[in-house]
């Protein structure tokens, strides 16, 4: 079976977005990463200041879902959504594209 | 030097989205994956079916400013924004966590 793609874009006021790396690290370190059917995950700052993204691959829709069900990593994300707003995406890989110098 | 990341989050009608894959398909095989400095690429496809997402890396910003500055991906990139809306976000990696079961 594929994996999903969970594609998780954070706005935030560029002042507050330390923070938020910090804020989702924690939740991932802490919890997020030891629950069944997490694969991997990338976290991301944008370069304006403005956004971070969680890109993550779970074995399944349903893994995802048990882990958002656990309440060990809310603390972290009940911080993270008090100075940013969150817009999620579950995913499959479409297509792939390599590049001549890759 | 880090790569930089684009992860271009497309919305689109559910009955578009599969016209959006193949065009954004179109626009990186024919032109974008040639360009300098373009290292890879993944196109998702939401399940929801409202969304479409480009996640690419770059050797620079500079270079993919110059593959935006080319005008033969055009055609297709035009076609793409007549069914979807484009929100761009241009990033370095915060943070990476490897799963136990990866």
């Amino acid at each position: 079976m594929s994996p999903v793609i969970l594609i998780n874009v954070f706005t935030v006021a560029p002042a507050d977005q330390t923070r938020l790396v910090e804020l989702l690290t924690r939740a991932t370190e802490t919890s997020v990463q030891h629950a069944p059917g997490f694969l991997s995950a990338t976290l991301h700052r944008s370069l304006d200041g403005a956004k971070v993204t969680m890109y993550a691959q779970w074995r399944s829709a349903e893994d995802y879902q048990a882990m958002r069900a656990d309440p060990t990593p809310a603390p972290y994300l009940q911080e993270a959504l008090q100075i940013a707003t969150f817009e999620p995406g579950m995913y499959e890989v479409a297509e792939r594209f390599g590049g001549a110098e890759a």
